[in-house]
């Protein structure tokens, strides 16, 4: 296996070296927006602990990231009304992994609306603030 | 929230009502291959207890199911010399969910290759028991 690379993306935002939008943290995880959504409240849940994936991450910390996957899930439904809600975790680049800091995409769904494909287009940052403040919302108040 | 069924066809194969490749098993958790897979290899962790989804399954048994899809997650790797992995959960139809007892789909994937779609057409079952034995013997290597 690769090893982790401490200047993978999400390593730098854990770091405070480049911006997010978070919208929820706990003693291990931290949940940010996806600046390439699929669908409108694509957020990403991250350990805080260097991982690669699932393939490496340590026990406790995926512990705590499938319980923040669950509070997610959960306050996506709720902020956008959603009628589903899509949870992936991709490992290496065949398993369509980008990032190589371990990352759960939670995607809130609605009926007969498919998920854009991944263009590595960026949202316009607004929207995605937008978005963030009614994740946060959902949040505070579950 | 829509109520749990207990007649899903997990629930059945969870009670021996009908037949399923066990790979995988332990105190809250069971592997089964996929009758439909998307590629070889492709499998699902099930929570022994009754629930529906991520979004009223107890915690304990959603932690007792991440550790089972980070054990598959290697040995569909080793099994199936995999570049890579997918690991997706499904909530509601909205969001991919077609059986509704809680499951995590684990697949093998090999760089190039592209997912089958979700065709609803069963793979010969002499073809799935062969994954599954191959399946079987990586878990007890590991």
């Amino acid at each position: 296996m690769t090893a982790y690379d401490p200047d993978n993306i999400f390593a730098k935002i854990l770091r405070g070296e480049l911006p997010s939008e978070t919208v929820y943290e706990d003693e291990k995880t931290r949940v940010i927006m996806d600046i390439m959504p699929r669908v409108p409240g694509h957020c990403l849940v991250l350990p805080k602990a260097a991982s690669r994936n699932i393939l490496d991450i340590d026990p406790s910390d995926l512990t705590a990231c499938v319980h923040t996957v669950q509070r997610m899930a959960k306050a996506v439904k709720a902020a956008f009304a959603a009628d589903g809600v899509t949870v992936q975790h991709f490992v290496e680049s065949a398993g369509g992994q980008m990032v190589f800091h371990t990352h759960w995409h939670v995607l809130p769904r609605h009926e007969g609306v498919p998920l854009r494909p991944h263009s590595g287009e960026m949202a316009p940052a607004e929207e995605v603030k937008a978005n963030a403040q009614r994740l946060r919302a959902a949040v505070s108040a579950a």
